[in-house]
């Protein structure tokens, strides 16, 4: 094991790539690795990418990736898929236009289906984008198709949240666009040479001199993924906002957020633990006719239990 | 409190509504309501309804509200939305198109946002949805903008899932339609007078032939919500598949599971409140500076609040 962790440590791929999986898996030794990694952790800079389906992300990414990689910086990429209940190494077909970079020992990539439970996501993403921050990369992207809960959670991973948008994709965009204001660091407009971008983009500028009282004011970047336009300007974007949070009191403040938020959830996940134990060991035929009968209620039964595992602590 | 409850049980929408409030607020008296109100439920058919952005769900639940109503049913609609932040009286402007059954005494429509916290909105749509079920709804349609976790989410709620694809709606829906294949009962080609409708749905019909052995063969049924088309069938089938789950193994199996997650998920937050308690107790500037500069990692302060959690009880 220590052997696997200085491998990965020192950058090699292969390694890095199974910690990640014994993690995922919830091996026995991924708190022990987690505890050693972190350390190690802190460097890098995390960009949350997301938008609605076909708004063109991994096309965007690609031209991100090979933008970053200019710069000389090593690049890890989380593609999150919640729409994918299969888990681990689930073969996305969007995913094969990164594939260009996927030879590259700069570049890392890793696809991420859901876990079949809530919060299961969110989580096994902050940890490799942890081990990947740990192990030398330097830009780590976490991309996901995000028109759900998963964008409110990738705000709580990522340094920098970056939402794509698309002209024309109607009315349910209009609303996305006011839920996800505050979580959004940078908007992109992209497929630019579509109708209507200009007034999405004037739209999304209007909503922000309304809503945002923020000392980072989000810029809104047209951008053509296809064609690469608008990708040096957002890049640079992407590099500012990183300076920003380095020199004001954001950055410290959602670093120590994320560090409360991470305590808890590993807590949860423990006591998780306990709680799918004892209730396997009292949840029989009987209780659960008694459940179906109406002889008895969840919270009743719940209560129980709760009192029992204090109890016996 | 007792009135309330009675009232709401006798079908009045104001005190129905009051009663989610309660319980989505986490007020002190949600447990006992939620505990009061579980001896009335199982009696109605919860119908999910899940699309992507623009798939016209709106539209789609206003013509299966008018076709339920022609039968007598009493209907309760729970239109989530997960791209927003703002809990409860959101006003969304897709949801006005509904308001014709707003003044309705038969139809209740209530929305809903996210809740901040991963797990709270399915939590207050599930027992919003048992609320509703308790007084005397007849069907109970769960809409939500599923593009993620919302969607595998809304299985465990529903009797009846539908999911809505729309022609022409790019690459990501394809990944979409893999992931989402499990959990529809029913599979809705929406927008059928576009191009590509009727390819769509031999692809929807060749990966059900593919990959599903189950004893309910999903139908996939097109509809042009617009102008009415398709609507009889799509309620038929919904009727059907609700008649299957009361006369196969598949609707009980469904309702044990829910039971028991039921259980699990009032015992983890139950649970969770105890764990933020604890580490809001412990959690001081020194903690969280030793977390920053990593003289000490965030497994190792969860263990030892793990460790007092158990032995105080």
């Amino acid at each position: 094991m220590d052997f696997l962790v200085q491998k990965a440590l020192d950058g090699d791929h292969r390694s890095i790539a199974r910690l990640i999986s014994l993690v995922e898996n919830e091996s026995p030794f991924a708190s022990q690795i987690m505890a050693h990694l972190y350390a190690y952790t802190g460097k890098a800079h995390i960009i949350g990418v997301t938008g609605s389906p076909g708004a063109g992300k991994s096309t965007l990414l690609d031209k991100l990736i090979s933008s970053f990689k200019g710069m000389g910086k090593k690049i890890g990429v989380i593609a999150v898929d919640p729409t994918s209940p299969f888990s681990g190494g689930a073969i996305l077909g969007d995913r094969l236009r990164m594939q260009d970079h996927a030879l590259d020992t700069d570049v890392f990539i890793r696809s991420m289906g859901t876990r079949g439970s809530l919060g299961g996501l969110s989580r096994a993403a902050y940890e490799a984008a942890m081990i990947l921050d740990a192990c030398g990369k330097d830009v780590i992207f976490i991309e996901t198709v995000g028109v759900g809960q998963s964008e409110v959670d990738i705000v709580k991973i990522a340094d920098t949240v970056c939402l794509l948008l698309v002209p024309g994709m109607g009315d349910d965009v209009q609303v996305m666009k006011a839920g996800i204001m505050e979580i959004a660091d940078i908007f992109v407009i992209n497929k630019a040479d579509r109708d209507g971008a200009d007034r999405l983009a004037a739209e999304v500028n209007i909503m922000l001199d309304l809503y945002g009282k923020k000392a980072w004011r989000p810029p809104v970047i047209k951008t053509i993924a296809e064609t690469g336009e608008g990708i040096d300007e957002l890049s640079k974007a992407l590099l500012d906002h990183r300076q920003y949070l380095s020199k004001s009191d954001e950055g410290k403040k959602r670093f120590y957020s994320r560090i409360k938020m991470e305590v808890e959830e590993i807590l949860k996940r423990e006591i998780a633990k306990v709680v799918e134990e004892r209730w396997k060991e009292c949840c029989n035929d009987e209780l659960i006719s008694a459940l179906c009968a109406k002889r008895i209620d969840p919270y009743t039964v719940a209560g129980r239990i709760l009192g029992d595992i204090f109890s016996r602590g």
